[in-house]
Parts: structure tokens; C-alpha cells; sequence
């Protein structure tokens, strides 16, 4: 059967890796489909210093993107540009040429995938999106196709690899998270300017789209609360070790009574989970469905060879229903639909808390703090102090019992205004329910 | 858009299940296709007292299967039967009336699912069978679609819930296999017969289409080597626990330099890899591809609505497909194509070992098993004795280092000649690369 062609916009670690995979598994590729895939036209700002893999036969190398969308003979479009400047243009011009489209641009897709899946199927071309999120591991085809019979209830996330990465080496090696976080730039797993990464905003595109796909909503990235890793400590994980628990940036969208709660933020989640035992730089989905209960996915986060796979494997998809002439016809954001939950604050969310503090020693802080609790009707479950050397820095902890995050937000607020304070209390839930 | 009409054979468990979702989540699946999907026959042998789910329409009630495939209305047929006797007049009689077909049945695709598909391409319908391997999971989806992209070099699966629940009950409690296979019957965790399970037959038959899938082999399941859980022992935790490991009954499928190794056996591992921490009735799929590197996948293994699942959701896949036109048209078998690893026999494996002595105390024991080890240049690597209240049945450890399955063998074989031996010696690979 004739080859299904592919054009490769972007040629960074991502697409390089794409190209590497598709030269070196083209007969397996090939087999599995039943025809070729063959890269007919690559498109990089450097094109001319990129060095394709061999026995790829000839390609149109070029530095204008619109020489691959309008080539006649390229059938379907890999945009792996990122951002949502050009690589919209690029999409949209893609589209227009009734060309199929594979994305791995997280940003683009949490800010307008539904609005850019309707165009795709207006258009009756093929959309694909599994390199956007969590790139080893293919959790688009598994909320599309893998369990589409369930009815998902609650997703958890450990989505950007670069905290989860320095977590977990600041729970090993105690160390403070301005070391790691240097440590990690200089291993290349961080960004010079980390923020995307250590203030949640990465992770939040991602469950942004994760979100959309599982509970049919329309979600709207900046709405979701969005918290950092900054301010977690060793200490922190000492105490959360006392507990029986530990700490990562958990991405968690869950339906409670009166709608869906999502947030981005450093939690406790309880040590015997498997979710806890996602180390260093792996990402990881935890989902609940009303009918297949739990199910986990763990894999890589990103990495030009694992995200390339997934690029390659929808470019199989694509190409597959390019040959049966089978067009996109039902969206996986399908938002306004399928929702009967819609986004509520989370001010609203119900949890255990952990607040940590840190004060100059002196009489009667505890009472001070406990008489904040009593007042907004919180209950307090236990306070935990670790010895320490130095007397006028001891961190201690207060856990509390269910409360709303709303009632846990004034409590820290009027605690904050005592002057024995070295900095605002750490407020983080406890994720005791997974 | 038209309904896709479904019959359904088999109304045990998995098949009371799968029409309690379709009625029940009718809604949201009909929106996530664009058409919905109508329950339109069904068939078991005591169709009479069976109560269907409200609000399902008229649907035809037989005895006899045929009247379902031969139904004209009826679109696919899903064989919930199980076995390999009917199950296979069923699924042959569907493909011969050109009805598309779902099915949970692990044996028969173990057995000649791959004949099964090419009968089905040939016929131009559609086959999906999710629900076959670990129900919960969709690890088919994953290995067909989700990863396709990738060149799998390894699969290590906990693939039989009954054996994985007694084995992390002897853990936690310490106490024998007899008792908790007992608990386990009493609990409905295990049959009456419980040999397919703790001999490790259902496993085998589950590895052997993962294998098939992942390394596009022809696999027999009777030629993967096969050894079941019975003689594993409280103190065999113990030790495993002072090795930094812990005890599954582990389906492995990996390439070795000379080909493609399978087996099911309990197995020491790791206690720091994800996989130690399924626990219960839990199954889980570890791959490891060329290019993805590590993904793992975690989720009920059996049970009416996760397994449900499984089968809605291929009742999905399949109806989108007939109502793209497109037909099956290349299995996801594949034997005798994509494979370049021809499966080898498991006593070509190199491993290290955990080799277990129950003995009758007497001077020399070490000395004389160490002799056979050394005469079979086989490295020791640690002798490990807890202490013991009772003298006369004192079970040791020896570990060695990777040495080949064959020697192992071998070596155990001549020290069973010894009669201070109780029994002979347990012997368990240790997969320390995982």
C-alpha cells in the first residue's frame, strides 16, 4: 500500500528524536501498519545544520514552515515548534490545507485544543495530541480509546519531571532546595529560568488538557490554583515521613459533591501509595473511574526519544485513518457535553492540612495558634515537633482535620499577622484518600 | 447517527457487568461516539433469571447463541463465554456472518488468536480484545496504539490477581500458603480448584498474548516455562526482605542476545521497584522499549465492572471503526513478521539466584552444597540463616551470582541427591535489573 507522508515542523530535541525513531524502526513501523511512513519535508530555523538520519531517501529541508504544510505530496503535519505563537499559524495553516495534525504542544492545547479540534473536524482531518503531556506515556490514548467506556471520577498527576526531580532529591539528600535546583540546572533537567517548572505553570497545562479529556469539561488553564515548590524544605519531609507520608507537586482534578476541584500544588500523599514511589525525573497518572476503579500509568516525562514516541505512534494513528478514510468526528474535549461537573474554586475543596511554621521561640505560641484554629471551626489532629539545634529557627507542625481550603486561607491569614512568625505558615493538603 | 447494535453472549460476571455500564453510562458513551451504542440480543444459559438493567429497550433473550450472531440487526457480537470450546464456534460463526467481534476470553486468544485475526481480516470486520489480559488495564490499547511507535525489549507482568493476593497476605501476615489459599477461597478471591491460578496456567496464558503483541512472535503458551506459587513460605519473605527484595509470581518476556526468554514463575525483586508495590488483587504491565524506555501500567485484574470496562470500551473501539468503513487489516499478532527474537528456552537464561534449603542439621552442609555450585562454576555470592527456634528445620539461603538457568537446574538436581535435604531446594531467579 502506498506511503502515508509526514512533515516534520521543528527540529529540536523532540523532533530530532521523532526523526531518529522513524528512520530506525521504519521496517517494524512499516509492518505494523501495513505501509510506509515516509518524511517527505523537515522544516527547522537551522535546517542547514541539522543532520537528518541516514537511509531516510529525499527530503525537502527547509527554513520556511509553509513549504511543508502547502507541499502536495505531505500528508500529515507534526508541528513540534511549542508555544503558542507561530506553531497556531502553523496548526491552522495545516488545517486549512486539509492536512492531518500531530502535536506535542502542551500550551497551544490547554489554551485552545477544543477550539482547534472543532476546526479539525469541520475540516474532516485527523488531530493527535499524546506528546503533549507526560510524554513517555500514553494516557491520550488511554482516556480516548483504553477505558472511553468509563466514567472517570477523580485524576491525580505527578505531570513536570523537573520537580518531581528535585523533590525527591530534596527528600534523599536533605539538601535545601536552592542546591538542587542548581544541581538540576547544571544536569540540564531544569531550565535557567525554572519557573514553568518549580512554580506548577508547566504541569498546569498539562492537567488543563488531562482534565478536559476525562471529565469532558471545558477548563480553563488560568482558573486552576496554582502553587509551587519554592517553599518546601527538608525539614518538611521529615515531618511528612513522621506521618507516614511524603511530598510532591500533585496535579488532581476530582469531582466532590458540588463540582470539580482542580488544583497544582505541593501535597502529602501517603507513602504506601504507588504513587509515592514516583522518583526523580518519571511522571505518573492515577485515575479513578466509577466502574474500572483505580488505574495507574507511569513513564517518562519528556526526553527527545521517549516524547518521540509518542509522536511516532500518532503519526501511526493518524496515518491509519488516513488510509481508511476515516476523519476526526467527536472531539476528546467534547466540553459543554459530556460534563456534569462543572469547575467550582478550590476554595471549596474539603482536606486534612499540614501547616508548618516557622517562629522565634517564645511562650504560648501554640495557644495563639490553636485559638485561630478553634475560631473558623477547625480541628486540630496533632502538632508535631523534631528536635533541633537552634532555637530560635524550629519549625513545628500542626496537622488539622478536614476542613475547606476557604477556612484554612483565613486561618493562615490572621495566624500570619502574629509578629513571633519568621514567615507565613506552609499550608499543604493531605491527599489521605488515594 | 444510527446505533451500533451489540449482542452479548455469556452473562456471568464480566457480561453482568458490561450491560450494567452500557445501560447505566449510555449516555456519556453515545456522546463520546457521536451515535449510540444499542444492547439489541443477549444469550446465556439461564437467560430466564437473568434481570437486565433498566431502561435498555427491547432486547431479544436466548438460549442459543446463534440466534445472536445470526441476528440481522446485530452489528457485534461480544463472547463473554470464556474457554475454548463454544467460545470458538461463537467467535467462528460471527466472523462467518461478518459481525464484528469483542472478546474477554485470555485462552483461546492465547491459543490461536492469531488465526483467529487473520480469519478476521480475511472476512473485512473488526476484533478487539481488551478484556482478555488484566482486565482493568488497557494494555492492549497501550501496546497497539499508545507505544506503537516503540521496539519493546522487555515486559514483566503481575498478571494473576489470586496469586498476587496470597503472596502479599503470606507477606503481611506471615502466615502459610494452605491458610491464606483457604482465606482466599473463603473471600471468592480463589476458585475451588485453584490450580489455573497458583500453578500459574492463567498467567501464562495472559504473558502469552502480551508477548505476542509486544514482540510480534508466535508464542505457545505451553512452551513458556511455568511454575506456580505453592511453595513459597512465610521465612522466604524474610529473607527476601534482609535482600532488599520482595516475591511475585512475575511473567517475564525479554530479549536476551539470543533470543526472546518467557517464563512465569515467582520471582525475587527489587523492593525499591514500582512493581514490589502492587499489592493485593492488583495486576500491573512493566515495558521496556527501545526508545520510550520505562512505562509501567497498574490496575484491577479481574472483577465484573473493571473488566466491563475493558469490553465497553473495545465495543467503543469496534463501533467506531464500523461506522468509519474500516475493517480490520493488520493483527496486532503479526507472528512471523515483526519478530526478530525467536523465543529460546528459559534454561538459556543468566540470572542470579535465590536458592532456599530446608535440611536436617548436620556438620558440612555448606560445604558440600558449595562444592556443587563451584563444580558448576557457579559464583556464591551470600549464605543467609535467620535464627530459628527449631534446629531439625532450619531453612537457609545461598544466593549466587548470574549464572544460567541450565546450571541452576543442574546444581539443584545434585544437591536433592543429599539426604540431610528436607525437600529440594527452592530455587528463584532474582530480577535485580528491573
Amino acid at each position: 500500500m502506498e506511503a502515508v507522508n509526514v512533515g516534520i515542523i521543528g527540529l529540536g530535541n523532540v523532533g530530532m528524536g521523532t526523526l531518529a525513531i522513524l528512520a530506525e524502526n521504519a521496517g517494524q513501523i512499516g509492518l505494523k501498519l501495513g505501509f510506509p511512513l515516509r518524511v517527505t519535508a523537515v522544516c527547522s530555523r537551522h535546517v542547514s545544520d541539522k543532520t537528518l538520519p541516514e537511509g531516510m531517501g529525499s527530503v525537502l529541508k527547509t527554513t520556511d514552515w509553509r513549504d511543508v504544510v502547502a507541499h502536495p505530496e505531505v500528508d500529515v503535519v507534526a508541528e513540534l515548534v511549542g508555544g503558542t505563537g507561530v506553531a497556531r499559524e502553523i496548526i491552522d495553516a495545516a488545517i486549512q490545507h486539509r492536512k492531518s495534525v500531530v502535536t506535542a504542544n502542551k500550551e497551544l492545547m490547554a489554551l485552545c485544543g477544543a477550539e482547534i479540534w472543532d476546526r479539525a473536524i469541520a475540516a474532516g482531518i485527523n488531530l493527535a495530541m499524546e506528546a503533549s503531556v507526560a510524554g513517555g506515556i500514553p494516557i491520550h490514548s488511554v482516556l480516548r480509546e483504553g477505558i472511553s467506556g468509563d466514567r472517570v471520577t477523580a485524576l491525580y498527576g505527578i505531570l513536570n519531571g523537573t520537580s518531581n526531580f528535585i523533590l525527591t532529591e530534596i527528600e534523599k539528600h536533605g539538601a535545601p532546595f536552592a542546591d538542587v535546583l542548581e544541581e538540576a540546572q547544571r544536569l540540564g533537567y531544569a531550565e535557567t529560568d525554572p519557573s514553568a517548572d518549580v512554580d506548577g505553570y508547566d504541569a498546569r497545562s498539562k492537567l488543563a488538557i488531562l482534565a478536559a479529556l476525562a471529565f469532558g469539561e471545558k477548563i480553563t488553564p488560568s482558573d486552576i490554583y496554582t502553587e509551587g515548590i519554592r517553599r518546601i524544605q527538608p525539614i518538611d519531609f521529615q515531618y511528612a515521613h513522621q506521618l507516614g507520608h511524603t511530598i510532591r507537586l500533585v496535579c488532581a482534578a476530582h469531582q466532590s459533591s458540588s463540582g470539580l476541584i482542580l488544583s497544582v500544588r505541593p501535597a502529602l500523599i501517603p507513602q504506601s501509595t504507588i504513587l509515592a514511589s514516583v522518583q526523580g525525573a518519571y511522571n505518573a497518572v492515577w485515575v479513578k473511574g466509577k466502574y474500572g476503579a483505580d488505574t495507574f500509568y507511569y513513564g517518562r516525562g519528556a526526553g527527545s526519544e521517549p516524547t518521540g514516541v509518542a509522536v511516532v505512534s500518532d503519526l501511526m494513528r493518524v496515518a491509519r485513518e488516513i488510509r481508511a478514510g476515516s476523519p476526526e468526528r467527536v472531539s476528546p474535549f467534547a466540553h459543554e457535553r459530556l460534563g456534569e461537573y462543572k469547575p467550582i474554586p478550590v476554595t471549596l475543596q474539603m482536606s486534612a492540612y499540614y501547616l508548618r511554621f516557622r517562629v522565634e521561640d517564645q511562650p504560648g505560641i501554640i495557644a495563639k495558634l490553636s485559638r485561630v484554629l478553634a475560631n473558623k471551626q477547625i480541628s486540630l489532629e496533632a502538632v508535631l515537633q523534631l528536635p533541633s539545634e537552634n532555637c530560635h529557627d524550629r519549625p513545628f507542625v500542626i496537622t488539622v482535620e478536614p476542613a475547606s481550603e476557604q477556612s484554612i486561607r483565613e486561618a493562615v491569614a490572621e495566624m500570619s499577622t502574629n509578629d513571633f512568625l519568621v514567615e507565613p505558615p506552609l499550608a499543604m493538603p493531605m491527599e489521605k484518600s488515594l
